[in-house]
């Protein structure tokens, strides 16, 4: 049975939960008073069933239902996980928790997404303090994978360890911030440098896409896959660290930023960088600059996890939890995924070049599955393709699901020959099919030789048992 | 004739330099008087020679010559654009400045990398303060696109625009910063946030490694294609900028940040830094950060270029440079690049996939040059591949020179076959070959038909001269 989770409150970051727990195969109950939630939440999860699938090469779990309810104390039933996304004002926590407390199960996670507010804020006066954890997700929350985890002092650790359990689950990368200080971490930069650009903006040195160029082309860069730190450390060359803060430190006394001041919040300004981001942007609707984004942040997060990086390496982790052993069906099903968006071109369609790779991925898993995996090539033995054949029979688009059924045609001492069709799931349509020769080599000598005798005796049974069938 | 660049000054910076133009086919000389100067740029060098051609599809120009010379009015003589960048001393600058400008060309552009000084401060009391800007690049400058080019109030507007042709061409974005500032823009915002990272490390609330994941698992990955306006812009859903001003605009007067308190830059908080450091990232050596540091950039920055976006525009419009038309040679060289660090697998061998690849990049050429070019398929026609046969004869790795020659075996009507073989720059061997064969189709029926005269004559010529070679 699905386990499941309770998503108090809509909007964006509720509905990004929502949408993240249910492609995580969760059942998810919803609570809104907003009559709008329901469409709002919708249209998230629309973004979400399109991007978040594709940053896997296993398949995804069966999806969760998402259902929403009138009564609060019907959504917190029987839920492990309670995530409260509702406006940021202390006393209206404080009364959605008093009520959650009294509906749900004291051993089910009490996460709040509150930026502005601290673990011991929320927890006072409540039923069961020791429940109640920040757990503050940044958008999108269905692609990103960080989650500041805030425990606070008085939250108890069986909590604090179902929460980091559940949350890594899901994908997410829950990061405990030991000490409850105001905004956590993150927002703490985010804050500094939004109020440093308001400055910018408002005294006429920049423009809004000037300043999003001067991050996106430059340090922006650097930070989606070291941070700020150890960009620093490589910045300092062999002297490392020590010798990079010797060099910036006394830039600290500088008097770069505005720092104290507080640009005034006027109409005056609201108007200017509204007009300035219109300028920039307004050709585009929000939901086109939603895709976008998330086309991009698939593109980006699924070349660090190609480099086993940064938050590729969350993503490659995420894969390994979620695939299983292959059946040994006839034909066995090799790969199931979706069309991710970094493999197709500018129209939507999947490249020529990217047909052989899933063919490719086809044969590893098979060769994976006889034994012939990653520690058997590590001790010295693979099988190379030695030529291969793709007939192309229609095209396939970025999100679609496709499958590939494999079968072994040749399993004979050193050689392997492997076909495969390529389906599209919706439809079983054959896209493709390829027809693969592989040979067994040493990568010591990079001559063929014959296969260890347990990857030779699953090889010869899997191409008995398909010749059969 | 190669154009030519000067470097003043060697380094991590003025290396990255002096890599950059000398890759973009600049003759570079060098002065600097540190005697390690030629050991240091070499090895920026190296990283720039196996990282910057990996953004590109089309072949890079031929590499100009880096010469080192012990006086400076020799490195400036002859040279269009001149580059300072040494220690951050002002009266240093002056000297070196009054050195130049005895020498140089007076029309030559003479760019600081000077993050501290403005414009104003360098062109003080020079014989020509017209001909100085500041162009302010980011690490790795052969990497990183954006430089912010400041020229003040006095800078010639002649020497600002040779600036910006000269920075465009070699690949970079050359920010305007209208108007003259301490720090410029960029850096303003990374002074913001190392401080703040400063006071969380002191004050215990997150190691050096926690602060980077908030960074990179979170907001980094959004700025690196959106930067910050644009990404609060999506972030305010339907109702846009305003609303989202509107939800954040109250929290500015919230005391987030430490903001004028300057952390006492003292050896306890060096050392507290650097052993946190240490712990994060000193398994590897400031070598093996620096490759993984480039290589992840190269992967985030191409993921970027395949969906035409943010940083990835500007990597497209540089290939759009490069990239010269085919000649009709026999075979013809439809492809000539390196095998980029997101084509291979963990253990830098190309993927079995992106042979497939690079056979479709060769025919897309091909047929761009018989007319069947992008406006011809956005009129309704199109060549697909029906089917494609590759043999696999050699390895290739991360880094190498590959190039593609390409025969016509088969030009008659609707159908188009072609002979590809892949082959190792270095030596020659053949790596792959690919039987490609294609039919025309009408994109609004779907089905097979003749290509339109003009590019039915050019395959049917390309077909005719390949046969009686």
């Amino acid at each position: 049975m699905a386990r499941r989770a309770a998503i108090i409150g809509g909007g964006v970051i509720g509905g990004g939960w929502a949408a993240r727990f249910a492609l995580m195969g969760w059942e998810v109950r919803v609570y809104d008073p907003d009559p709008e939630a329901e469409r709002k939440i919708g249209e998230v999860m629309a973004g979400a069933v399109r991007a978040l699938p594709m940053l896997f090469e296993a398949p995804m779990p069966a999806r969760g239902a998402i259902s929403f309810h009138d009564s609060l104390a019907e959504a917190v039933e029987g839920a492990e996980y309670i995530q409260e996304s509702v406006p940021e004002r202390l006393d209206l926590k404080h009364k959605v928790y008093a009520e959650i407390q009294g509906a749900c199960d004291p051993g089910a996670v009490l996460a709040s997404s509150t930026s502005g507010f601290k673990p011991s804020q929320l927890q006072e006066g409540a039923a069961r303090p020791g429940q109640i954890v920040v757990a503050h997700p940044f958008n999108p929350v269905y692609l990103l994978p960080l989650v500041e985890l805030v425990p606070g002092e008085v939250a108890a650790p069986d909590i604090l360890e179902k929460a980091r359990e559940i949350l890594t689950g899901i994908g997410m990368y829950p990061l405990h911030v030991r000490a409850e200080i105001d905004a956590h971490i993150a927002d703490r930069f985010l804050e500094a440098v939004w109020r440093e650009a308001l400055w910018l903006v408002k005294d006429g040195i920049a423009t809004t896409e000037e300043i999003d160029n001067a991050i996106r082309y430059g340090f922006g860069l650097r930070w989606a896959q070291m941070g700020l730190f150890e960009t620093y450390r490589v910045a300092g060359g062999e002297a490392g660290m020590r010798h990079f803060m010797a060099q910036f430190g006394p830039c600290l006394s500088w008097p770069w930023t505005r720092l104290t001041d507080v640009p005034e919040f006027t109409d005056e300004l609201v108007d200017l960088i509204t007009e300035q981001s219109d300028a920039q942007s307004g050709h585009m609707s929000i939901r086109d600059l939603e895709r976008l984004r998330d086309d991009n942040l698939v593109a980006i997060l699924r070349a660090l996890k190609m480099q086993g990086a940064a938050a590729g390496r969350l993503i490659r982790a995420q894969d390994d939890r979620m695939r299983g052993p292959l059946e040994e069906t006839v034909p066995m099903v090799t790969v199931r995924r979706v069309v991710p968006v970094d493999w197709t071109d500018l129209n939507g369609h999947m490249n020529e070049g990217r047909y052989g790779q899933v063919f490719s991925d086809a044969s590893e898993e098979l060769m994976t599955h006889v034994g012939a995996d990653q520690a058997y090539i590590d001790a010295g033995n693979s099988y190379f393709t030695a030529e291969t054949n793709i007939k192309y029979l229609a095209e396939t688009l970025a999100g679609e699901e496709i499958f590939v059924e494999t079968r072994v045609t040749l399993g004979e001492g050193k050689k392997l020959r492997l076909w495969h069709e390529m389906k599209r799931a919706s439809d079983g349509e054959v896209l493709a099919t390829g027809d693969q020769f592989m040979l067994h080599v040493s990568l010591e000598t990079r001559r063929s030789c014959p296969p260890l005798d347990h990857v030779r005796e699953n090889v010869e049974r899997l191409a008995r048992m398909h010749a059969e069938a």
